[in-house]
């Protein structure tokens, strides 16, 4: 196979297809969401059948089981696909909405309209139902996508993707509006990071690995981020009850995801207090403690905390405690080592958090509030595609309208410029 | 000079001055912009005395006269500038403006928070006058700027750059917030767009040749626009007076400029009715007609356009013009030649506007208006810094907002993640 030559005809496809899918009606994007609903329900033998060839595959690999675990489809797992595109399809429409249209005292009208972004190109790991989660977020915002699995999931990746054109397919639209790269050849990766003629931004969802890889070498926009450096602070205003509810929380509610903390700063005055009940409540969660030379006075069981965990997304029961005089400390250390994903103070005083919402300079700043709540559907944008750290276009969890763009519009009557 | 030691020099300053700028409140930024205005004013005499080594040196290369005109500073120049500051220090604060702001069913409120990119790197051609510009909008919308402005200028944009600086010391800000690269070096600029670490986005202002090289070679977001082949279309629905006040004035009103109209499109069925009174129009203020064989079959004294004219930005009293069969056919031709800055549609009719707005992928998109509007004084912007076709993160006439971004904001009293 011309990887090159099959890669160009994707992207031609797909570039076509996305002016189809830009001015296809909400109405239209609904039916094909809810066909592909359809289809899959139609499809569960055929779907676990491609799975079963993919999970065969991956044990004589020797993938160990918690990615085997990730890469499975079960009949629960179609299930939240579908559940997933009704939710989708319930959404409201971003593109084509028209906000602040003002008059201007020359007597044009100005405004701004949300449009898509035209080709989205979607490189991800082991778990297929993100091949329907992109597809759907993708159409539904005006877009067409170039979807690339992970090797694999291939099997099961072609199943959903036949699922998904039958659903394009049954509500009148171009098949090639979502396109799965049919070859685990590591060269399409590289060519599709590379045609900014066909692909308008590219969304890696993977390990850290895979993302820095791709942010490196693509000549096309990325959304992105590489890690989850969180950070609780209890300040000397904290209330005691509510500092060790969600800094417990923030932790412990889950340990693999990039909005769960990954280091508690506390204010000295504070310390001696508080962390004996916190060290209490993660070792009693087997959550392994690290600290500075002052909370080791404080507490027993830390191991001693190098300037590396300051600096370390563990995804895992380890947390490192640094005891710091005061929030401007807390907050130079946060902009010094976050990954500028969540950050969180626990204060009643409200001078303290207006300055410390403005001056961390991170995607989401909190105030009395759990990290974990980072997230596109806590925050009300029914879906997110992935959260981004960066400052340029969608920062913090992407939904819908991170996959459009605006473009301005005039209103005249015959004006002209004077 | 180690410019790569020195470059990473003015890059940390930057970054550390950024971080002073962000936090800095309204009051105190707008106080540097008018003591800016205040050193212009008592410089006078040093920035002309500048200025003239600039030009003598100008013409001793051999520069032409055009280049020397906008290489110039005059006090009519130096009045301008100094109304600029003013006007700028009149627009209202964008950093740190909280939108949307909702409670979700959890309890916790949910926002977004306006914010400074951070550091952002201009790079452009021979006007002096553009240092003051790019300066105040980056100090007003809470950024530091690294400036590298032609090597041409290097006097009089030091000559000015002592005034900025002046204008920092008296608010008691950072002087760093404001940098001019001291060296004409070329390598200077290879090192201001490879430092992602110091440098959050690029904005280069000058000829294509310019801006595609940086573009090409950046390693940091570059808000950026390549080029302006901006169309006109006389609809078979257009009002005749409003089409002629309109794609007259588009072409003629400057030539120069991003936004003048390159190509017009007219419906078949109104060409023979419009052509001859535009062609009078044009010919009159001299304009150089290049016509596809319907034109040249309606008018007279039209030369045979060729495929490049649909590509060309002529920027200059030059205008290619098109008979096509309908709508339908001008869109097509505009999403596939348009440089995606500005067209407009020139109609009575509602669902053809309706559409037009929406099917048209460009950075403005008008309705019986000069395309000359696209312009961030005549949207309201207060100013601009450049014109985007980019779709992630600024698009069209870039303002302040347009050098912000947007954190999410949480606010919470004591929520965990259920």
């Amino acid at each position: 196979m011309d990887i090159a030559a099959y890669m160009q005809e994707v992207g031609r496809n797909a570039r076509n297809a996305s002016r189809q899918i830009a001015i296809a009606d909400s109405g239209q994007k609904n039916s094909a969401l809810l066909a592909m609903a359809d289809a899959l329900d139609n499809a569960r033998e055929m779907l676990i059948a491609a799975n079963r060839k993919d999970l065969k595959n991956g044990e004589e690999k020797g993938l160990d089981a918690a990615l085997l675990d990730r890469l499975s489809v079960t009949d629960a797992g179609i299930d939240k696909m579908i559940e997933g595109l009704k939710q989708v399809a319930g959404l409201a429409d971003p593109v084509g909405e028209i906000s602040d249209l003002k008059y201007r005292p020359t007597g044009i009208q100005v405004g701004m309209m949300r449009v898509p972004l035209g080709v989205i190109g979607i490189i991800y790991e082991s778990r297929p139902n993100v091949t329907v989660e992109a597809a759907s977020l993708c159409l539904k915002s005006g877009n067409a996508a170039v979807l690339r699995g992970g090797s694999e999931a291939i099997h099961s990746n072609q199943a959903i993707a036949a699922c998904v054109k039958q659903g394009l397919k049954d509500a009148g639209l171009d098949e090639a509006a979502v396109q799965i790269i049919e070859t685990t050849d590591r060269e399409a990766v590289g060519q599709m990071i590379t045609m900014p003629e066909y692909v308008d931004v590219i969304v890696p969802r993977g390990g850290k690995g895979l993302i820095e890889r791709i942010s490196r070498d693509a000549r096309v926009p990325v959304i992105k981020h590489l890690d989850g450096i969180c950070h609780v602070y209890i300040d000397d205003d904290a209330d005691a009850d509510k500092a060790l509810r969600v800094a417990v929380n923030a932790k412990t509610q889950r340990y693999g995801t990039c909005n769960t903390m990954e280091t508690l700063l506390i204010a000295e005055s504070r310390a001696a207090e508080l962390l004996p009940a916190l060290a209490k409540a993660y070792q009693d969660k087997g959550v392994e403690l690290r600290g500075c030379e002052k909370t080791a006075a404080i507490i027993t069981d830390v191991i001693a905390a190098t300037e590396d965990d300051w600096q370390t997304e563990y995804l895992a029961p380890i947390l490192s405690i640094k005891v710091v005089e005061d929030m401007q400390a807390a907050i130079v250390h946060i902009n010094t080592y976050s990954s500028q994903h969540t950050e969180s103070i626990i204060t009643e005083n409200y001078t303290k958090s207006r300055e410390f919402l403005r001056a961390v300079d991170s995607s989401s700043v909190m105030v009395n509030a759990s990290t974990r709540f980072a997230d596109g559907f806590e925050y009300g944008l029914g879906a997110e595609i992935g959260i981004s750290t960066d400052k340029l276009h969608a920062r913090g969890p992407v939904g819908l309208n991170g996959l459009t763009s605006q473009k301005y519009i005039v209103l005249g009557d015959g004006h002209i410029r004077e």
